[in-house]
């Protein structure tokens, strides 16, 4: 089974890709969409959309896992997390791949034991639970933190 | 020239296509796609996505236009609108179909003459404009006024 956990933005998207083998979880591939905050709006969500489409095609993950955002600072970054989470949707739905939302807090409790625990605490674990010697940015640890609680919380069998 | 004016949102998106030829503008096209709210709301994003494309395929207009939003009535308004608007943003990116945004207030000032008017008195201006006979609702007029705006603002010579 493998899975793509999605930290959706408009300025960085974070993803990464995990698979369970013998209830061992690793991690395939990590990374994050970025653009220059020169490039036209409408380009770089055009762009997370596109990226997504490609990673999907590439490494063909049965399942994703978002966020499910009900909140944000303010509503001009809600417009602007939208934006961006709707490209991850689309292109989710037009590679068929199975979409699953969780909760921040779930996300959090599912990794850190949690549900407060900050942005820094859940990259810890992140990289205890991978065996990840490699450096992570906020954006691919939430991103991987998000696929990690979907592998805890599906009540299939998915290794 | 064909101008698609556009009225993003998760419930319902409006759209219109107007043609101007010798300084006289006629609607071509123009309609609203919508979808119960039992359907999963990713896949009505999508679907806006989708449609967006086949008209765009279908018409082949050379611009959109589309309402800059940085306000909305909360935060939870926001992030629908944002996934709404992003799907019709990549499909004209993917469609090749050069994008224009005007504020709500420069589309009424188009239209009406008055910044601040109300969306009935945006959709009986169109209807003049137009000479439109059929009803319209008020999220496609609000597309077509949107459309209007960007054939009145330009600077260029459509016809």
């Amino acid at each position: 089974m493998l899975v793509l956990g999605v930290d959706p933005g408009s300025v960085v998207t974070g993803y990464g890709l995990i698979e369970k083998k013998q209830n061992q979880m690793s991690c395939i591939h990590a990374g994050a969409i970025s653009s220059s905050n020169k490039v036209p709006f409408f380009q770089r969500i055009h762009k997370i959309y596109q990226s997504m489409v490609d990673i999907m095609d590439r490494y063909r993950p049965q399942e994703m896992a978002i966020e499910d955002v009900f909140f944000s600072k303010n509503v001009k970054s809600a417009l602007k997390i939208g934006h961006a989470r709707g490209a991850v949707l689309i292109a989710a739905v037009q590679s068929g791949v199975e979409i699953f939302e969780y909760a921040p807090l779930e996300i959090k409790q599912s990794v850190v034991g949690y549900g407060r625990a900050t942005k820094e605490q859940v990259r810890s674990m992140v990289r205890v639970i991978l065996k990840l010697e490699t450096k992570l940015n906020l954006d691919t640890s939430d991103a991987l933190a998000t696929a990690i609680c979907h592998l805890n919380w599906t009540r299939f069998d998915k290794t």
